[in-house]
């Protein structure tokens, strides 16, 4: 792995590997608390507290890790009573021989400030900091499909209460108790602990709540509404993402509801079909709102509500759950290696919403699906 | 909630509240990707996509929601072929007003020189934003206790496991398998799940593996060594955090880690007899040292190796698993209302890692403990 430093003398990461998925990428070390990372042009280094410092030597895929401590015990001993990370950094720096720093565009302002202060130069990279990391290696690429596999055991799980419940009155039952989001989230989330995943904002969403795409839903489910169930489950080994929408409806499905999923069904393959290197994504974006539209589904504001297609159809998937690229309303053209996902959706109150999501690796002359769950509406 | 705008005419923050802390804690709203809060002289107010405006009315707790896509769409008129989010800010600036704006130490850089760029004044608030979410509300101390009980519910899990255990060689057995770090954590992850919540990094360390306080171990666990169950789940519900260690020995524990043990245990108690409002957190954390170095456990580095007690004596618990106030070598006086770890430990490679943690509230008095863990070594 290279990295153009182009006039400065060093890129300086300052975050925790866990939320900074560019600081992992390039370190291979995870930790909960913030490090700092420094490529110059002749090492790579990481600055760690003693805590860290075993686990940093042993993991980490860097030339050197040097301890904070050594740092603050030399400012203690030159009279800074309680030496601040700035100061440490500044100390390291002038060891070094660094003057010019070039910084991720999400580096801290307040920091930067201090670093400024003390005299060095700071310098935004370009975003994103490692456009590479879109492109996915063998290894990533199954890592991704892992994660995605354990989300289709939680998804035939949450399809298994569900075709196993019953309708007393106007809500699914099973076991004698009412069947509700909640206990089919827990279903799943289940499963993707057995596939050693965690997941958080796993959505089970019935009815109107589908219509709100980030509503994760909750109460009881009922007969004949469109369910979305979308689950993005990150494996605790590799700490890479898998993600997979389906929407189902127990019983018959509503006239509007099969509608409305075929058309969506449409739309997907529509994106699939045009997905490969060198296409652009807002264009694969256009033709399904613009397939969508002819097909007499409108997107846009009523009744102080967004109702249609008014997400992008794909983003990017692999450290983070949305990463580069979006296929959406802005964005740049594909190519071969990124793995993103193609999810477009519906949503009308009054009918519900459907979504279907697959993911896919972007190839030169299409796209590999790495999904293999089956699309059906009803159970 | 009131917040010191100072000169400036509003706060901005900018980022997702499942990652900014104080985003949440301020905008009571959970949201994934990023979004924009601004918080003027007259009004709270969230930008947001379209995706998540209808959540955002319902949910959040600010006077006024905007939606981005109504500035997005105008900058288009305007000739903007592609709108990105420094130009929505300067656009919605210039609408209420705003020249001058507070923003976080954590603020982007990248996007603090692109709004200096266009004429506005940025100045990095003090840290931590919002010094009040220190003291937790009994509302806050309710949802961390009930956070904790799951830890301890997973704890309970986990200590079965091993006492249910057989030795076979020189390692545990259960049910016909090796009894592994690997298998007693995910026993302790089913019981996080059924009281909703998650959790990451859980530590089920055995040996020399403990050595280390952020190995999370692995392999097959043995008899008469140490084992460190450090458990710190997340209310999926609430947001905030438990946090419960335990250390075990199965079978007899070798007088060595005995005494490392009991040891602890007095270095815990005293960081418990001492914590009450006023009290400085440095000072009780080198109490807790000063007892292990009398007692004839140094702390320092050893054949390139940290050892002894290398850590902070606690750390705050609330929205995230390590917030303000920090219990170590840096730090200020307690204050009542804090929720704060208290979390000693020792670590000799050859005997292994001991640490005891418990939760706490800060009181005038003294403190209250929210955990109810027995504290014992043997199974």
């Amino acid at each position: 792995m290279d990295f153009d430093l182009g006039e400065a003398d060093a890129l300086l990461v300052v975050g925790d590997s866990e939320r900074l998925a560019d600081l992992f990428y390039v370190t291979g070390f995870r930790a909960p608390d913030p490090f700092v990372f420094l490529w110059t042009r002749r090492e790579r280094l990481l600055v760690l507290s003693d805590l860290e410092l075993d686990r940093g030597r042993a993991q980490a895929r860097v030339d050197r890790v040097v301890a904070s401590s050594v740092y603050e015990r030399r400012l203690r001993q030159q009279g800074v009573e309680s030496p601040q990370q700035h100061e440490v950094l500044v100390a390291l720096a002038q060891d070094l021989g660094l003057k010019h720093l070039l910084v991720p565009a999400g580096f801290p302002l307040g920091l930067a400030e201090s670093l400024r202060g003390a005299g060095l130069v700071l310098t935004v990279a370009a975003t994103p900091l490692f456009p590479d990391r879109q492109h996915k290696t063998a290894a990533e690429v199954e890592a991704i499909r892992q994660a995605l596999r354990t989300a289709e055991v939680g998804m035939a799980a949450a399809l298994d209460l569900l075709r196993q419940s019953e309708v007393k009155g106007e809500v699914l039952h099973l076991n004698g108790e009412v069947l509700t989001s909640e206990r089919v989230r827990r279903a799943i989330h289940r499963q993707l602990l057995e596939g050693d995943c965690t997941a958080t904002g796993t959505i089970v969403a019935g009815g109107d709540q589908g219509c709100d795409p980030h509503q994760e839903g909750h109460g009881p489910l009922r007969p004949g509404q469109p369910i979305i169930i979308d689950i993005f489950p990150r494996s605790s080994t590799t700490g890479y993402f898998g993600d997979l929408t389906r929407t189902v409806v127990k019983g018959e499905a509503p006239a509007a509801v099969r509608a409305l999923f075929q058309t969506v069904q449409r739309g997907q393959r529509t994106a699939l079909d045009q997905i490969r290197a060198g296409v652009s994504g807002p264009l694969v974006h256009q033709a399904v709102l613009d397939l969508f539209t002819a097909a007499g589904y409108p997107t846009g504001e009523r009744d102080g509500h967004m109702e249609g297609f008014f997400h992008g159809t794909g983003h990017g998937l692999g450290l983070e759950i949305h990463e580069p690229p979006r296929i959406g309303t802005r964005g740049q053209a594909l190519t071969a290696g990124q793995v993103v996902t193609v999810e477009p959706g519906l949503y009308y109150p009054g009918v519900g919403g459907v979504r279907l999501e697959d993911v896919v690796v972007v190839r030169p002359d299409g796209c590999e699906n790495l999904t293999t769950f089956p699309v059906f509406l009803e159970l």
